[in-house]
């Protein structure tokens, strides 16, 4: 059927721009005689790929110089140890629970210390963000983290909270370069690349360097020791090479179309097609109410499981895939990153329409 | 210039067959209108590749159903902090130091517990395996651990060796799926993909089931728990679906080569035609002595630095890449995994012919 519009909430699409220069470079990278998957992580080739994407990634987001960037693996759920691990000192931190990621980023740290549950949507099924005005944040708290963007709920921080000049640890995964980021409001800031970035099996994480640390929990693994990988420019040992190369064109290509702010742009407006659909419609009905909502992760329901799996049935047939909702929402959820494009927005609420009126 | 011959240490060559196959899939894999590095690691057609790149594997290496296969992040070095922190039960092992990974596996689990070294070739350089036959191991050890093959400095173990009862554990990333590999001799056996098997990123570990406990050292990561993986069969979280891919085409292109036995009789006429060149060559030696030569990584030195690097600048401009030793070695390596062709040594043993001529 040709490419389809693929909603997953990731992996996800990927510009078509950026896989047809892979697919070109497959065999013989500009010249090289060696596909990237085939380079030495040590050649002087290979260290022009993972430096331009560092230079470039700095470039998009506007890095100031006492931030390192590091190139891991392991995902966000590796991050969920390596947090606390690296920054506890008191190993007592306060964590906010939108959801099943940081719900679980919190259990993570509670093994290895005191993880504060601050506030919680878990009232409403995670349809809202909490008031992050004034928490229980206490002085001997080494942190406050948040994860940014909910994947399965849809919701997204409206401003960030007053962490009470704790240090704010934030995991972007789901809302990863699809609007600005000003890096200076977080000590860490993190993401896996495989939603709005690259290929899964690379993790960015953006960490003020005085937050570095030598003297990090004992425990901890030297891999998930953020100054083993710092130290060596995250090449410590052989990263994803293939997983940086390609967020390196990713880069690229974010950078073609005018940077962040120019996403955030597109990106409001295409989760603007979908949401005033929905908010008029008689059959489908958003979970998340407009304050709270992301502009990445659209959930909705009909209300009829049977209806939900006739649209989820449906919509593949006609190329529009990957629709169906997360189990603990239920219903049908639309990621719509950075590489969906506004067609294929389009697509679906024409869809939807369609589907609506044949099912009034 | 075209395709070159590649010696890296790893990342290193991959089958032409294989890359060309994912070049043309790479928009559009089999007709799903997506490339793999789009795929929800939870949709069905991704599911089916990360099932048959299991099963392809099985199949290659023979194991045995009470083993587990795993693909997991972080490479070799995660791994030795999983060993021990998986294992451990009177934090104590055995550890065989043939050189810098032996050793850095040995460091980590030292970090842990009780790492005892039992015995060491850095009396001369690396350049031999010890004997293993009646080494000093106790009952109190949980297992003995061993580096299979070591790349920095191309020697193999000869035989395994006697463990005495323990548990063995076994690096074989640089010679893995050279050769037939009896998983039952071991507990663990594992490797990093990035040599001879896929892309960087990938380490594929081979766990007989029993040894796969909930009860491990409590400060074991979520994530460097064998068993958060093995329960939801490497799916925990998103894995480098890329990878796992790449690595499912080699296995394939592995059996159509008539499995890991005409590997093993490929590559061991491969390493001949190099190391019968060395063995009479008067500019040129191998630095390993017979019984313990790598069948992959083959170092050699001329004893005159300055005509290493002539070599080695000279082999490039002609196709010969990455033949650059390490340096706690120095002079050249080359690494001829299974993807390097017999042409690739031919070609080498040619040059370094030439080279010796005009050198004399």
């Amino acid at each position: 059927m040709g490419r389809v519009y693929n909603f997953s909430a990731g992996p996800a699409m990927l510009p078509v721009e950026v896989l047809e220069e892979a697919q070109a470079d497959m065999l013989d990278y500009k010249g090289s005689g060696q596909s990237v998957m085939e380079m030495s992580h040590r050649s002087k080739i290979f260290d022009n790929i993972i430096k331009e994407a560092e230079a470039d990634f700095r470039k998009l987001v506007g890095v100031p110089d006492n931030y390192s960037v590091l190139f891991l693996q392991g995902g966000g759920s590796q991050q969920f140890a390596a947090v606390p691990l690296n920054l506890y000192k008191n190993r007592k931190a306060g964590y906010i629970n939108t959801g099943n990621w940081a719900n679980k980023a919190r259990q993570e740290a509670a093994r290895f210390g005191n993880a504060v549950e601050l506030a919680s949507s878990k009232d409403k099924n995670y349809t809202y963000i909490p008031d992050c005005s004034d928490l229980p944040i206490t002085d001997d708290m080494d942190y406050v983290y948040i994860c940014q963007n909910n994947t399965i709920y849809g919701t997204r921080y409206p401003e960030l909270p007053n962490t009470k000049g704790r240090e704010l640890v934030s995991d972007v995964s789901s809302m990863f370069l699809s609007e600005p980021l000003d890096v200076t409001k977080y000590g860490v800031v993190y993401g896996g690349v495989q939603k709005n970035v690259g290929p899964a099996g690379v993790v960015i994480d953006v960490i003020r360097k005085d937050l570095i640390r030598d003297d990090v929990c004992p425990e901890t693994p030297t891999m998930l020791k953020w100054k083993t990988q710092d130290d060596k420019d995250s090449l410590y040992n052989t990263p994803n090479c293939w997983g940086i190369y390609i967020c390196g064109l990713v880069f690229k290509w974010l950078l073609k179309q005018g940077g962040l702010g120019a996403m955030k742009e597109r990106n409001e407006h295409k989760a603007a097609i979908l949401y005033d659909y929905l908010d008029q419609s008689k059959l489908f009905h958003p979970t998340v109410q407009p304050p709270y909502r992301s502009l990445m992760n659209v959930p909705f329901v009909t209300g009829d499981k049977e209806m939900d799996a006739k649209f989820v049935a449906e919509a593949a047939e006609h190329g529009l895939v990957n629709v169906k909702g997360h189990r603990t929402v239920g219903g049908m959820r639309a990621s719509i990153y950075n590489a969906m494009p506004e067609e294929g927005v389009k697509a679906l609420v024409e869809f939807m329409d369609k589907f609506e009126k044949e099912n009034a």
